[in-house]
């Protein structure tokens, strides 16, 4: 039958569970759409070492179309999706006709929620895509350069103090890397101060670090965090953030640089599905992942809430990519008349790296820390990261950072790319040619 | 005698004539400061590359004071040299107090110039900073993008039609390597088109390409270009450049991509030192280097206009080292109430790379072009780049690229890093948490 006579699926989303979904159907008689915002799949788990100088942000990321460039069923569109009429079986794009649809994936995620206090965001940036990670550590990078030519004690302090709001695996880690920065990576860069006296704050609102986790993990993380020079604070509600610092309770810290690690909410995208959102505006599915009422319809990843047996099913990658294959399964049934099976969850465990060998790690019944959890978080990762080129270079970074102590991507952009008046004071980095030639700095 | 009695001697940019001048003074009994509005000196031959995808803006920069860490008389300051006052022997900077200076090395070298029609640079970025790189590899792929979802066969053309207004070496290397990744990056990776439809127009007003180079070179090189599939039009004046296009003569190029390479104009900076300039506003120094009048201020790299006998110094890296590293000798000399030298330009040749095992190069009498000229282009780019790190890894992108052609940096970021609202659609690239998690997409 004709190409275009075949049943289409729209996948919404080209993180894990939507680009784990796209592989799945490879068999499938159809045609496939995978819409995404972003050129490229982010590999969402090391992103705080995008924020934290220690990988390139190509590293982590990779053309979605390249990675499924071989699967002729499937096109690769860069939109953005503004709304889901589910009746009409159509998703309404930010450009362009809207996509009629047999089947969808809503895999679109989640982002983080300022709990209400959306003014916060501009004083303490969330971590949640490579822009996010770049402005991180531009702020860092800069928060150091500040310090160098503080005029006052008080001043250069407050240049010195970062604050990283939330404890939960990408806080935790954020805070170990960057307390690695300051006492080690920048040790002897600096002439008017001592890189090492900066203050690494971790503020949590629970009772312990990495609430996800068991007890005893908490326990070992905060002890190997105190032991890299991280201040642990749990059970301290923010209250206030400002330019200058944040307010915690009746304490006033002062803080240049402060991130946001806390707190989660779905994408707006669950809204226009009618279904029923959790507190989060999670939406809650099926337990095939499909829609109530909408059997054509599965939404997968940090988009759902979902019980087996009473158990939430985290959000974790692993959780992504078995919810995204299993509702492309579930999809390839359909499309051959079969009734859809129950989505099962194998827990894989999870793990957090805080420092040089220093992580927590569940796998199953086993519960490790330090450097034994520190080995299998870097293989994991390894193995987990897609492309050679990727596998291969974050290894050489690792290895180098791991010998040297030496960040590589520590490089401060401007805010806005292409900034007209860039080039006074930016050194005379030559060219190859005379007249002919732009290319100066 | 006490540090702060020491002879203080500023570096203005972190260019090569500057970072070389700084390392030349590493015996200087002196207080030396480093100043650049960046807090990174740029490999700039290679940064044609990171605008065409092949490499990483950190695989050719590296933190000034990083690079400088190990030298304990020299300061580096992250700041913008906004005024230069001569006869106080002070630098105004953008922030914090002037510095006083007793030995001035200004070398904030050159940036493009619009030849007056400044509001081109909005429909025409050129290549000067890492931020103009990553806007114009962000043009490059989103107009493929866009080609792919193109309702119309003009708009499609439009969108793969990439124009490069200038031939020198800038130039001739970026539309080289456009055409390659049209012609072998992205062959596989769009459905409703064939990339190498793409048209990559080299337009050079002067004519023949790279100008600099002898004519029997120019002649190679264009041959190589065209058989690379990059249309060459010499004698070619741009009249008019905006959204949709430009305008060459009667002609009019519908094309949404457009970069300039053309024209190049000295550091505002050279204004402020009451020197008389030439044309393109460079200052006319003494055979020495240093300024008439002013013994104690040295200008060095693309700010200057300087003739060996009645033969100009090129605007090229290798001069630029050699005039930072003599103005550091004569600093020195002075320093010790020694006489300053004049400077020897020795001329170590120049190179251009057009594509694979395609370049020209001149060393010396030797004339080279083609697989030779690309090889010693190869080798002497590796040899220069500093840090281990980064010869390592531009040395495997440039292998894995020979061999797959594939090109690793080939991300669209936000024009806008930060951006509010870079969420939906973005997938939910998964993080490691729960709740206290904000690592989410």
């Amino acid at each position: 039958m004709n190409e275009s006579e075949l049943p289409h699926v729209v996948l919404l989303g080209g993180g894990f569970a939507g680009l784990y979904a796209a592989r799945a159907l490879k068999p499938a008689r159809a045609r496939v759409t995978l819409v995404d915002r972003r050129n490229h799949h982010l590999f969402q788990p090391l992103l705080y070492q995008v924020a934290t100088a220690g990988l390139s942000a190509i590293d982590i990321a990779q053309p979605i179309r390249k990675i499924l460039r071989k699967q002729p069923n499937v096109e690769v569109l860069l939109a953005e999706a503004k709304d889901i009429d589910v009746a009409g079986r159509r998703v309404i794009l930010d450009r362009g006709e809207p996509l009629v649809y047999d089947y969808l994936l809503v895999a679109t995620g989640a982002t983080h929620s300022y709990f209400g206090n959306d003014q916060w965001s501009r004083y303490a940036p969330g971590l949640k895509t490579i822009e996010d990670a770049l402005e991180i550590r531009r702020r860092v990078l800069l928060a150091f350069e500040r310090a160098e030519t503080a005029t006052s004690d008080e001043e250069r302090q407050a240049y010195l103090t970062f604050v990283v709001i939330g404890a939960g695996p990408t806080g935790a880690e954020l805070a170990g890397a960057l307390s690695e920065i300051a006492r080690h990576t920048l040790v002897r860069d600096f002439r008017h101060f001592n890189p090492s006296e900066a203050r690494i704050l971790l503020l949590e609102g629970a009772d312990r670090v990495l609430p996800p986790y068991p007890p005893e993990l908490s326990a070992k993380a905060q002890q190997q965090l105190e032991k890299l020079g991280v201040e642990v604070r749990t059970g301290s509600k923010v209250t206030q953030i400002d330019g200058d610092g944040v307010q915690v309770g009746d304490e006033r810290i002062a803080a240049h640089t402060v991130v946001w690690a806390a707190g989660v909410a779905a994408s707006p995208l669950g809204r226009c599905l009618g279904a029923e959102l959790d507190r989060a505006g999670r939406v809650l599915v099926r337990p095939d992942l499909s829609l109530p009422d909408h059997p054509e319809v599965f939404v997968v990843g940090d988009l759902i809430s979902l019980k087996i047996d009473g158990k939430p099913v985290p959000g974790v990658a692993p959780a992504a990519i078995q919810e995204g294959e299993h509702a492309a399964h579930n999809i390839l049934r359909a499309l051959d008349g079969k009734p859809s099976t129950p989505f099962e969850y194998q827990d894989k465990g999870s793990m957090a790296t805080l420092g040089r060998r220093s992580a927590v790690a569940v796998l199953g019944k086993l519960k490790l820390s330090g450097y034994l959890a520190w080995l299998s978080w870097l293989l994991v990762h390894i193995f987990f990261l897609i492309g050679f080129r990727n596998r291969f270079v974050v290894l050489f970074e690792w290895t180098r950072a791991y010998l040297t102590y030496q960040r590589s991507a520590r490089l401060i952009l401007q805010e806005s790319p292409g900034d007209p008046d860039s080039d006074s004071g930016s050194g005379d980095e030559k060219a190859k040619g005379g007249e002919g030639d732009s290319s100066k700095a």
